[in-house]
């Protein structure tokens, strides 16, 4: 099933076809991480309850998790006022990050 | 002044040179918006107290608030573990949406 035509319709995307997700835990509010979703990805997130990416390094769908075991259980989606932005809104199983940190923001403080 | 080399060294910027900068009120955790910065822009950011973007569709710098006085006040700064995102923490005056909305995420919820 593909994404609704009206929803599609309202996105603004990228030259590359896809709409940056910005990905919070539902209760605490942490920002986890950043990815890329494009239609069919938006898709699977809304209906799947696992949040799905597009993985610009590997040009492959990603069910977080599925690899690291690391699972986004979708509790919300929200798109932003002009269209480019989704708010994923997720309970987040042990660390977002890669590195194994909680978040992909906890390393690297700027100011 | 130009932004520090080491730092931009780290950044992985889009085809037109821009990097997401996910913008979120420093105490309640509220996600606000998403902007685009450059090097300029996020130098801009660090030392001026104000969150400044590069505006896309009218491709030129824009200090939040200079025009709606809805200011960010910039708190935090960091950057993801891919150095291809920016999480901004800011005081928030006012609403950070154009339409009025506290947040650009206030109107449209998907799921």
């Amino acid at each position: 099933m593909s994404l609704d035509a009206a929803l599609a319709a309202r996105l603004k995307r990228t030259a590359d076809g896809l709409v940056p997700a910005v990905v919070q835990q539902h209760d605490t509010g942490e920002v986890l991480m950043l990815g890329w979703m494009d239609d069919e990805a938006l898709q699977r997130t809304l209906t799947t309850g696992r949040a799905t990416y597009w993985s610009r390094s590997r040009s492959e769908y990603w069910v977080k998790g599925d690899t690291s075991g690391h699972v986004q259980w979708v509790k919300e989606v929200r798109l932003d006022c002009d269209g480019d932005t989704l708010l994923v809104k997720v309970d987040q199983e042990g660390a977002a990050c890669h590195t194994g940190d909680r978040t992909c923001f906890d390393a690297d403080r700027l100011l």
